[in-house]
């Protein structure tokens, strides 16, 4: 059986079911989509993902980036695959029709995403990155700027990155060294060294442009003196054609767990005392600029977890069907009974139910938050798209590292599922949980993640965009009560969510008390409950609406898929969610003594 | 500052103060050792696993082992290491002097194994095998096999393995189709290939001996037609030298996610039709034979699991005190306020106490494993001798599996400490986490580890020995109620282990019940919940030791280290105790769903 990425049937339920993006299509800014135009552009993206792009993952892994005197050479096998996604426009497929792209809704653009990042998250970012810096220039850009550059970025024949991390400047950006000082006509000459830089140099495109964070030379220090700059590669000539090199090279790319196929740079800016950058948007407005891109690229981040997750967890499901090994437990006294496939076993069962959960509950989550983030586009009135707008902010941080953690943990129960095998390189199972491994990482980690939660997200408003999703949740709680086989799990939720608003409300508090450094302390396990909620919500919704198509007389062809998520979310509601509650208790009681242990308490001097 | 492998101070703890180790060493079985002789052999452990071994582990990774026509090559750097061990008779330091080791205490020769692992595993592997098959052969081997095979595996100059697994028998041992066929002179021909052979070939000894699992024919399927055979790689010939090569050959070795310098070897048996194996004790005995080893070899792999979660830790808490990064969150208002070490960061202080807490728990857990089994062999009378046989029986799984998983676990949490440097193979950090992976797996996965405690060994003498765990907590809890600092720790356990009992109980009357499937759904999370208990009780006890040495006036240098006990264990009975009870309520509430899926409900077809 040729590998899946996602359960196909699962990802229609999730896009026009759960989420009803035929309502959306009906906005005029979606005029050229129907839902069977969607659904070719789903399986035109399947067919590539699964023929072209899945082949390079094992290859590009064990072949990885080599390096040499500032050239960065991507694995053989990525160019030609590379080359079919641009040639089928894959790249733009979610970017807005005025900037050049296609303009798919949301959901259609991520699940093609999905797709992508579970087949080879490397070679799809060496395509797509350049999309991210058209949008910053489409956005803060002049007139000349985003007629030289983004066409082409669009396009995939350029590539684009991010220059924000320096060795001393991690979390803390503000810290950044790199300088730029004013040149007489207008532009700026960079000094400066950049680390962890995806895509920074690589052999796949004809030109890159850098959008690089630095100080302008007299600027304040912190991230209030922090302007951005485009750095090209090669500049690019009035007429379009590239000119010279710019002062700008690869220094060494990263050995790394997972993502071997992805370039990670270390780059380093006016070694030569010519590497020329051009102003975006405002001078000090450069931290403004970067963090409009990155509730997308946490989106991102988040989704690539989940599609490491879905890949392993069918990878697993189908290893379990194919694999026979031992006769059941319920034939333990019959030493002459036939051996069974592993999935009848009752751990592996539970194992698989477990990941199941998580996946079918991520991928709703972050459809949710697609939704969002689409309704506050198309909203007629200014109130719902304040509505969606604030979910949406207040969802990211969650979404970018519950997704990237959950993803990892589904993968290495994966491995689990293959035993000795899921530790070889013969399966995939073991690259996924490498390669995922970076999501709670990059784009900032679940700490930071954590602390923007806490200290910017949850309270906004006072604290009624929190109490509006908790209005969401329990709207499905009544519903799910109307069909029998719900009505404990819907209690089972019900009673959750007061306790749930009960541990936000501490936290909360006790973040504005003498005791916030505490609260901060409490600030990842709480992002972790929120993720929590969301899956038991997501996983009744899913079996609310399963409900009703059975009530109603599903065709038998989804019988299997209906039951299945009625059942998923049982077993969610009643064996995870009592750990969450577990969880609260512990963020409600909590303890400041993380906050008491002195460095020498640690140990281990 | 060199990398530590295990805090000293928190291992002295352990083995002199929480364990009492001097009680054992009056034994007079332990004759030749004092305290002063112990510390004096783990203060030279620690230097050659720091000073020798440790500098092979991040080479033998990359550099991994070399296959060719059945040859196979480890690290040139593992050589002189090896040899630097077998010299110092490292590999020998816990085996019986009746078998021509050292006979060191377990405490002492177990702390020595967690320095040698955690610096790597890999090198220790190759010359501390042979050992294992030695015990095998002085149990169940005649005169001359013991003459002729001992000393030289003993020594080290032989190594040793296990010949198990098939490609169609992993944790289903039984199904295995090497065959063994009688000989005139006594002596069986085998045909067979076995799979995910430890060091099934190597360059590091002069000759292997291999036990080999197989069924003589005609003998019955299944684990009751099982015998084992000794195969060695060169047969020996009477006046001890080495004769002709068997018909034993590596067929290749596995590419895996970690342990690159080990070799897992594919063998095949008689593919010549030449392959000579001499029966091993009684025919068809094989599996008691294998039994009587899997305890030490799960013991072991427990401890690899936690020299991981050690070294990681220790990684990650010196690089958060080195690391400076933004400011401090309670200088929030003021940007000019300098940057400070990432230990000052709420969340990074919760990660590493919740690391702490686990490493620390686990060492003592360990520990208290290795005194049963010490006292069970040290014991003056029968009763006493049964009551440390039965609980160390009971807790093996435990200390098998919750030491890989958690050690796992907390080697992905050092990661996060290093942001994206700890995805970089510039630390050792994504290595330990790669390498642990495998100890969740082999030696039984969790799955395997889950069913053996619900199915055999928690009801054990109608709950007697489980009985007396619980009597052995208490014991602690009514001792720590002395302290007021403790008080109310104690109570949070008191009152934990009554629900525990509950749970146990619970699951217990499932397994016997029509429902049983369903029990042994639930028998890893009980597995967890028990592991969880046990840290519970080893850092309270921890703590009320420190707690009566601060009362009784401690010295200066010992403060830091007794109050961070006290605050190891409130971080964990107030922050995760209460997750853990969250888990027994999921437990006894005993959803049988994941029994009730069908296989197609799974998804993914």
């Amino acid at each position: 059986m040729a590998q899946q990425l996602i359960d196909q049937r699962d990802l229609d339920f999730v896009i026009w079911e759960q989420m009803k993006a035929e309502e959306i299509l009906a906005n005029e800014k979606y005029a050229e989509f129907n839902k069977k135009t969607c659904e070719m552009i789903l399986r035109e993206a399947r067919a590539i993902a699964i023929k072209e792009i899945l082949p390079t993952l094992a290859e590009g892994d064990k072949e990885g980036v080599k390096f040499e005197n500032g050239v960065v050479t991507t694995p053989e096998c990525f160019r030609p695959v590379h080359k079919k996604i641009l040639e089928g426009e894959w790249q733009s497929v979610g970017v807005p029709q005025d900037m050049g792209g296609q303009g798919a809704p949301g959901h259609i653009a991520y699940a093609v995403a999905e797709y992508f990042l579970g087949a080879n998250y490397a070679v799809s970012g060496y395509a797509k990155m350049g999309a991210g810096t058209a949008r910053m220039i489409h956005l803060y850009g002049t007139q000349e700027q985003k007629d030289k550059y983004i066409p082409n970025l669009v396009a995939g024949k350029w590539g684009g990155t991010m220059l924000l991390t320096e060795a001393c400047a991690g979390s803390d950006v503000g810290a950044l060294e790199t300088t730029a000082v004013r040149n007489p006509d207008g532009t700026f000459s960079l000094t400066g060294n950049k680390i962890f830089i995806t895509n920074g140099e690589h052999d796949l495109v004809e030109n890159i442009i850098h959008p690089v964070l630095a100080r302008i030379e007299g600027d304040p220090p912190g991230t209030s003196g922090i302007s951005i700059f485009i750095v090209p590669k090669y500049f690019v000539n009035e007429d379009g054609s590239l000119g010279d090199r710019n002062d700008i090279v690869c220094t060494g790319v990263e050995e790394k767990l997972g993502i071997h196929g992805s370039a990670t740079c270390s780059m380093s800016l006016g070694t030569k005392g010519k590497c020329t950058g051009f102003l975006l948007g405002e001078e000090r407005k450069g931290m403004n600029i970067m963090f409009n891109m990155i509730n997308g690229s946490r989106m991102g981040t988040g989704l690539q977890g989940l599609s490491y997750a879905s890949a392993a967890y069918l990878l697993a499901v189908n290893y379990a069907r194919e694999r026979v090994q031992g006769r059941s437990l319920a034939d333990f006294k019959d030493k002459s009974a036939p051996s069974v496939p592993i999935i009848e076993h009752p751990d592996v069962r539970r194992n698989l139910l477990w990941m199941k959960s998580y996946v079918d509950g991520m991928r709703s989550f972050f459809h949710y938050l697609v939704s969002c983030s689409t309704r506050m586009e198309t909203a007629a009135t200014q109130e719902e798209r304040e509505i969606y707008s604030d979910l949406f902010e207040m969802l990211t941080p969650s979404i970018k590292d519950y997704l990237a953690v959950k993803g990892h943990e589904v993968c290495v129960q994966a491995i689990q599922v293959f035993g000795g095998a899921g530790y070889t390189r013969d399966y995939l199972v073991e690259q996924y949980a490498r390669d995922c491994k970076i999501t709670s990482i990059f784009e900032g980690t679940s700490g930071i993640q954590a602390m923007d939660l806490l200290a910017r997200k949850l309270g906004r408003k006072k604290g009624a965009v929190f109490a509006h999703l908790l209005k969401e949740m329990n709207a499905t709680v009544s519903r799910s009560k109307e069909f029998e086989g719900l009505k404990d799990l819907a209690e089972d939720l019900e009673q959750a969510i007061p306790a749930f608003a009960a541990t936000a409300e501490g936290i909360l508090k006790r973040a504005a008390s003498p005791e916030f450094m505490t609260a901060f302390a409490h600030s990842l396990p709480f992002l972790n409950i929120l993720g929590d909620m969301m899956m038991a919500w997501m996983l009744l919704w899913r079996a609310e609406i399963s409900s009703k198509q059975l009530a109603d007389g599903a065709k038998k062809k989804d019988l299997d898929f209906y039951n299945g998520q009625v059942k998923t979310a049982r077993f969610y509601i009643k064996t995870i969610l009592p750990e969450v509650l577990g969880k609260m208790n512990a963020v409600n009681a909590g303890s400041g003594v993380a906050m008491e242990m002195t460095s020498a308490e640690y140990g281990g001097l």
